[in-house]
């Protein structure tokens, strides 16, 4: 008897999953999984619960799999919630509670869609799920420590699908065929103090800052490539903390985040930093420090079989040919695709991190049927 | 018997007269000036200690005044202190102290000049002097209410000599013909917050903010005039506070400090920054408010009698002719001048507001004999 994905989501939304808590949800997976066949692990690491299950053999050529998490953020304001953010109650077409949308009935529909894949139409290959308590948290000990422990036991998928949510208004309009990368630039500029009637004896820290600032923001960083957007700079923070309008500050900081695609890297980022740096100290006398936080290189899954594939699986059952997007945050896409080729499909997340998040009853199913083609698809 | 205006600078040094404390000696002078027939007046407004004493007939033609203060900044850490900050110990060829040279001596010297000039050659007009227990202060209650009180009282200078440290190095090198105007701008920007990684729906406070201070500084606000040194705008703070590198800040602040020359007023700063937040609020959609506080307008006294005279008698005593400077910050000058011509002149300021506030003995007679000789010149 086929597994409804309905109620599997709803059971997972009730356990109270809030990173890094497990919450009983990898638990209840892992009953379903084992009892279908498949070999599970529980591969927790400093503490963050995850699971590894597959069924079929290790190693084999064909190898698909699916990645996602069941932690969620917090619920903030519980009396704010229309419906208890853990109770899965079903009104209005809609099911509620934390982590319906992000990403509970995406974890619930390719479960379901694997299990009773497998059980129905044993494929020649294996498939693979990959399912982590912290992807909403660090990410340190999450997807990454069920890579690095497939890596070290032989275990490998040959290609994946992440199952978040990917649809910004109507199902199936968007799937996500890679992430721009991310990289945070901490400055400090080290000036010399004075009198502001005085600047000829100092060095301002702010004017160098604004200059540099100003040169970084002066013209975009490229206008978009095939598949990607426009990466985009934006400075976060500037900060000096001085009190005194007759005073010159001895020191000032700024942040800058970097949402950046295919046409640069965190460390050609750094370089192209650096070389401007060394202009305005330079120029001002100025000495800067430069600390970079690459949170996530930019990747691209081309088109080609599996973006294919999945675009096919998402037409048929939905009628929308999917837009292949790079846009948005990161995801734990940016760990698997040092691994396999990836993509990500998943419902229309608008509710996501919101009180009153919920999700579409009559989405949960189509979902999984599109996980369930990808599946025949890919085995035919 | 002539005062001795070494001796008088050590019986003002021992007075404590931290603003806005009056320390006994305000009564000290105006003892001895009594005494040697001039007319006291104490103008105290809102606690703050002030002197008018005036030899002569009110509202004589030629009535000479010179202005100073008695008030002293704070010790600091009384024990890094070679001698104690209140004891006015000659040691080295220095008297020692706080208010030593800025400007206990500069007043001593001038009243021991006033005192001994109409006692032996009693001039066809009138000397006033006007001593403020409020200069290292907020300034509001201090000359700014002698000033008022004159008005209010039929009182009048014809033309005034502010006795504060004038020269950096040597003894009679510079006097001061004016000051450079000082306007302070607070800057607040008003975006709209969002995520970094979507700038697009969201309205960057710093950008803006970049942008306005990079045309602020994008060039030197003039070249400098005759008798002033180039205008100069120094940014003295920049604050966020925004700790998410993730977020694009609701809100930021600049404040902008401006020494300003005879180009320009403090209105007509405003309105340039006005203008320049205009283009950037066109530009960018972010909103400022803008404060402007205006501490002093610029202002001259030409080259011309009072000048040449004063120069003459720095010439005669010490064998230098003095640079006419306009250079530095602000003084007690900035409210005389809208009361009649005024300059400065006083003796090697160096060590003013430090630990170890010294001056040099030597300098003190000679000062005392260039305010005699501009009383002999003014009145002959």
């Amino acid at each position: 008897m086929p597994i409804d994905p309905v109620q599997l989501t709803a059971d997972l939304v009730r356990c109270p999953s809030v990173t890094p808590e497990e919450g009983g949800a990898l638990v209840l997976l892992e009953g379903l999984l084992r009892g279908a066949g498949f070999e599970c692990h529980r591969i927790d690491r400093n503490g963050v619960p995850n699971l590894f299950a597959r069924w079929g053999a290790r190693g084999a050529a064909k190898t698909f799999g699916f990645n996602g998490h069941t932690d969620v953020v917090p619920v903030g304001d519980e009396a704010a919630w229309t419906h208890p953010p853990f109770g899965a109650e079903i009104s209005d077409g809609f099911l509620w509670g934390r982590g319906a949308t992000d990403m509970k009935s995406g974890v619930a529909a390719f479960t379901a869609a694997a299990i009773d894949f497998v059980t129905e139409t044993p494929p020649d290959g294996a498939v693979i799920l990959t399912i982590t308590g912290d992807e909403e948290g660090a990410g340190r000990d999450g997807t990454l420590a069920l890579l690095d422990w497939m890596e070290a036991n032989g275990e490998a998928m040959s290609h994946c699908l992440v199952g978040e949510p990917t649809c910004p208004e109507r199902m199936g309009e968007m799937m996500k065929i890679g992430r721009r990368g991310s990289i945070t630039l901490y400055l400090e500029a080290q000036g010399v103090q004075g009198h502001a009637a005085y600047p000829h004896r100092a060095k301002n820290p702010l004017h160098a800052l604004v200059s540099l600032l100003g040169q970084m923001t002066a013209q975009p960083l490229d206008a978009g490539t095939a598949h990607f957007d426009a990466s985009t700079l934006q400075i976060v923070t500037i900060d000096c903390g001085n009190p005194a309008t007759n005073v010159i500050p001895a020191k000032a900081r700024a942040t800058v985040n970097i949402r950046f695609n295919d046409l640069h890297s965190g460390a050609s980022l750094s370089d192209w930093a650096k070389g401007l740096i060394a202009g305005v100290e330079t120029e001002t006398g100025v000495t800067f420090t430069l600390r970079a936080d690459i949170s996530g290189e930019s990747f691209l899954t081309p088109p080609g079989m599996l973006v294919d594939l999945v675009a096919d699986a998402v037409e048929a059952e939905t009628g929308l040919r999917p837009e292949l997007s790079t846009s948005g945050g990161t995801s734990d896409a940016r760990f698997v695709k040092n691994h396999c080729p990836v993509v990500e499909f998943g419902l229309v997340g608008q509710t996501m991190h919101s009180v009153d998040e919920r999700v579409a009853v009559d989405q949960i199913g189509p979902l999984k049927a599109i996980y369930t083609r990808v599946l025949q698809a890919y085995f035919a």
